[in-house]
């Protein structure tokens, strides 16, 4: 946790990736973001990965930081309870973020009545009020036929949901902005944002459709190879796949001298008529590019071969399993600043990740955990609401709201 | 562009994807982005796609809406032009990004001894000094093991670059964050960012250091099924690909009104011992869920299936390869309102989009164009370093600075 927005609050109401991973980035900053959910939880409490037990590690994953507030939704009171929490007054509050439909009690112009100056940003499916998840909106924008092997012509599904990623921090990022906006005009607002627009919005921003637009092209599947420039996966003598890179001119000679290739590059340059320091021409070559550079790394053992590509400054990776990478890679451990260990109730206590970046003017303080589902009703209800002990009873007595179980 | 940000200064040092995307989305939000680079410009002005004449389309969508100072940076005059611009006064200045090294005369203490509030981030490759770029990094952290057929062993790199895209939005909410800070309390930062980190953190919180650490689960490949629900791609009776989901149990009845297929999934979860209603049960069950389905959508044309599953709000997605949704899709056009036509200099007119987001405050203006390089040398020396005509003509005469060629 960096506190670097200490005292701004958010209220959230959100399920699966993009809206609370959207709060639990703004929470890992240090705002106070209150996630609240139906008595029980909501349609992500469970979602796998799930303990033994059915508690879900994915839930807690993606709410550390924040604070937990169970309420019947269904009541009218609840909503009432809601929607006083998000109009409370002050240039830190009257912020919300969902990806539940924004409608009826819990639309903007509603919330607007309350407090004239609300800020809600409203993730949706699609511009057209359609469902949409990362998967559909993947498909339709084209990914899945380029990724993937080229000798196979089936569609390759993301497994990362690179989508939801890009969707909850194009909305922290909007959230913030209306923030200065309204400290600067008082002018609070709505912000729409579609999932599958974030995805078309990218298929321009990455050049494809300039591409297609102005040159005709119809980028085809490019199986592992890097477009534009070099870069491939290779096989090691002893076995290991390593991404071996070369775009800028510095990685290029790094790779050749890495390599000792210098020669067999320039020879293969001449025999294909292209300057192979020009990174379009090690695209165009890439293949008989590869096939050099493989006869070369297929000899050495990847110890070797790291310590060769290190000393010359070559952009590579090796491919590790995400089982190795979890068990013995250390940048995945406490020895990278950005995890600690935490304990979190019903599951147990492992490693998780704070914020990757690092604010020099606060300190780092280990990830928060994330809370029991209703675990700070009563504080919320006493502290910014200002409800008495006897107030917080009823309601529980009612069944209106719910602490932890 | 939608002006929340207006007003806002940031002076961007940068090359390739995630630096120049993050001054990108702020400068389609309002701020000034003043990009600068050595004359002739930087390693990413020819990165492919190019025109048949060499000029960048991938260069230009990264640019868009920014100024440009094309300068020499190997000159002492040059540099300390530059780091005249990043500490200018003001409660809107003072904020750098880079993804060059922040280093000698670019670095955060020097950049101080100028103006002592000054806010920059820096992305690096890995948090050890090391060159890390999106491929490398996602083969350490172990999506191509898990991406791909289930009867293919080869790793499957990401052809979208998502560590990219989202070091460039955690950039954008931490310039942002740190701004609100500097606003609150006088004091700047460094922030440091590690792509490499990006998708180290990701790992943790998608669930998958804590699904191995507490439940010791090796995630293996799962072909293109969604993990912990229902989902996987179908081919219909004309051929087409669809993806087709089953999340929350609203989606599972749905796409079982939608199909028909009630009593032979309710037989189905009968002799397979499993409640079927329960998003776990249907991913333990998936292979058989998909047979089923897969006999039903195999005897329908796309067009009957999308009428069935719209009428029942069944989460389905169609498959488009990136020449039908660009040449085809209405949705990746200025039928859809993120997208505006533009005419690029050196390149053509073509359709570019916005952000995403819309800004119910501001209104939405035609996405601007990139810059030419150097297009906006003189009027930023000019108008804000308070150059004369003479003082700029000499730095030109002197091959100082240059304007557009």
């Amino acid at each position: 946790m960096q506190n670097v927005l200490q005292g701004l609050r958010i209220v959230e109401a959100s399920a699966f990736i993009a809206a609370p991973m959207c709060g639990m980035t703004l929470a890992q900053l240090g705002a106070d973001v209150i996630r609240f959910d139906q008595i029980g939880g909501g349609i992500d409490y469970r979602r796998w990965p799930v303990t033994e037990r059915n508690d879900s590690i994915y839930w807690a994953d993606l709410n550390k930081g924040k604070r937990s507030l169970a309420i019947d939704l269904k009541s009218e009171a609840g909503r009432e309870i809601i929607v006083r929490l998000i109009a409370l007054p002050g240039a830190n509050g009257g912020i919300m973020l969902t990806n539940l439909p924004a409608k009826g009690w819990l639309a903007y112009e509603n919330l607007c009545r309350h407090r004239a100056d609300i800020i809600q940003l409203a993730i949706v499916g699609d511009r057209h009020g359609g469902t949409a998840v990362d998967y559909t909106v993947n498909a339709k924008v084209g990914f899945p036929f380029l990724t993937g092997p080229e000798d196979d012509e089936r569609p390759v599904n993301h497994v990362l949901p690179a989508w939801d990623i890009t969707a909850a921090l194009l909305a922290s990022t909007s959230l913030l902005s209306a923030l200065r906006f309204r400290d600067q005009t008082g002018q609070g607002q709505k912000i729409d944002l579609a999932l599958a627009d974030v995805a078309l919005a990218a298929v321009g921003h990455l050049g494809y459709v300039g591409d297609r637009k102005i040159n005709g092209a119809a980028r085809g599947r490019g199986g592992n190879y890097l477009y534009g420039a070099f870069g491939r996966d290779f096989t090691t003598a002893d076995g290991a796949r390593v991404m071996v890179m070369a775009i800028s001119p510095k990685m290029w000679s790094g790779l050749l001298a890495a390599t000792g290739l210098q020669d067999a590059m320039r020879e293969l340059g001449g025999r294909l008529g292209l300057d192979l320091d020009q990174e379009g021409a090690r695209y165009r070559a890439r293949r008989e590019i590869a096939e050099v550079l493989q006869q070369h790394i297929g000899t050495q053992a990847l110890d070797t071969l790291a310590g060769a590509f290190d000393a010359s400054g070559v952009c590579w990776g090796r491919y590790q399993s995400m089982a190795d990478l979890i068990d013995h890679d250390p940048d995945c451990s406490p020895a990278n600043p950005i995890y600690h260990v935490v304990e979190q109730p019903d599951i147990g206590t492992y490693p998780v990740p704070g914020q990757p970046m690092h604010f020099g003017a606060v300190t780092r303080h280990p990830a928060r955990r994330a809370p029991r589902l209703g675990e700070h009703t009563d504080e919320i209800l006493a502290d910014l609401l200002g409800m008495s002990a006897g107030e917080i009873g009823r309601l529980h007595d009612q069944g209106l709201v719910d602490g932890p179980r």
